[in-house]
């Protein structure tokens, strides 16, 4: 249980509605997960957090693969179990090999451990990053 | 000022000199940044961590641009300023242009919002995620 | 299953009863949630933490329901779920409406996103910040 | 140093200049803070930031200080000192008084405090919570 | 279930099969936990972290136990549930005693609360310490 | 500069300035450093903060040089600068050693490493961690 209802499409108001369609469209399936079922009670927050992330995950400089596994790292490192899991998933979806899984893990595992290292010693920038 | 001294080439010990030795001949240059001259204090770590770090961040199912960029979302989420600032250059170097950058700072941001919301309201996982 | 076992009312020593027993006169209900369950194994930290907490969640400057919401968002940036699920109940007891969550979890949402672009472009404080 | 530039009034798109045009006249000040002059490398990701901004922190169901508030507390967690600077400057400028910030630095280190000390027992979350 | 399937013995390659013997020998148990299952699709990642691992957490400056509790105090920071669990119960099997434990939450909790205050209220690190 | 003043003693309120005494007699030194002066704003902080953090450090079932180091530790997780300065400040003045400092720095590096591997994976707590 969360803390607050999912709602069902039946409990949708129009305009929460009109973004359940735009997500199934977008992604070309009827299915809407939790996130967007819990975001929509405030129908500004789902319109708005709809039309960020889908224009923020859309093909551009970066392919929207490599996109997903930046978004897995950044949710491992919040400790964000939901956002792990749908974000993994949407990473397998788009081509995401075990190979590729795997090597996003070790990655994820070496920076997380430097991260450590560099704050407990406290390393002060060089002046060569900073210019 | 960081809380362990940084090491100058004089000071190393032989064995930490030549893993200096291997980190110049692996990037092409004969700089070597302040993280490693603060881990010099201990071979151990510094062989350990250098021959881990080269190894998870070689060509493989992902190219080292990708891994650079995992590299700066989790120290970012990590809050660590040596590591943002030292994986950013080394991303540039790899190849990241400005409009990347971009839509990295945005994927970062991106996650880290949606990582607070899911949290903030709790969501259950999707079943559809667990099989 | 916590690390720690739960203590009932009838393990608690008599030290840790008598906080419970003003726990529940602060709050106007016999029921004492699992943290103070936890935490009675040590009497010390049992009462120091109760001590201080009740003192800080006070009316004072600020409202409760404000330090809830305030309690809220700190436990959801730690990614602290059993934070998030007791302090969110209590500030629905203590009057956060529908629409208040809602603002919360987009206050928070923006805060997170903007903490982590900006941690990402490592931007400097303003000097009108300093002064 | 930032990893990108700090762009000026003068090296401003077209674009992005309206938006800071909108950003100071929401403000009644002439002065726009870094973290938009960072971000205006990037017109999409300013403007859709500065919109969905400055709709999450307008006056609502909570009162823009409390908001405020709110974003010092989640930046706090985050580490991120350019955020906790710069909000809590806003906050300042909205009415919060030396005791109401002291409030504050007390909930979040209260907030901080139980979110550890729950995290390593890992308490249950009560049923009491989840229905 | 997690975002990778957990290896039975019957599925591991003959490679991680003898990291699986290290792991028992140097445990002096059959059991090996559903981190070392996950992490065996990678071979070159399993059998990095178990060296590594074994040669950090083993006896030195600082004795098992002492490190143990290290582990289960950033494993808390970072809200790692698995982690506190794992090596809440290594620390219990080396010898931390229900005082001990206690102790050990109240440094974190204690640690966690004043890392808050200090953020909140941006504190200068004292010339003293950077000396 | 913070978000508050540093008080000098001469601006302490008498109720600080008594628990800046105890402060000085407790570490027999005249030298109060700068979180203590931040928060003398706040007396009923200040009182509660300093009682409370001098009984949780003192020695008990741990001795007071590994609860600085797991101080160090929650500090680095949490990426709070000033307070792993101060603290590996404190643990060297309490007999911390350049190779237990070293040992301290690895494990935190390891734990950080793992905790991001784990979560990545979303490991499943083994049955065994839950009796």
């Amino acid at each position: 249980m969360g803390t607050v209802p999912l709602l069902t499409d039946e409990e949708l108001s129009p305009r929460a509605a009109e973004v359940f369609d735009r997500i199934r469209a977008a992604r070309g399936t009827t299915y809407v997960n939790n996130f967007w079922r819990a975001l929509a009670h405030d129908e500004d927050a789902l319109e708005a957090t709809w039309n960020r992330l889908s224009a923020v995950m859309a093909p551009g400089a970066l392919d929207p693969l490599v996109k997903e596994m930046i978004y897995v790292a950044v949710s491992t490192a919040n400790g964000c179990s939901y956002c792990v899991h749908s974000h993994t998933a949407a990473a397998k979806a788009k081509g995401m090999t075990p190979e590729m899984h795997a090597e996003l893990v070790s990655v994820i595992g070496a920076a997380m451990q430097t991260n450590g290292m560099v704050t407990a010693m406290q390393v002060e920038v060089d002046d060569a990053y900073l210019v």
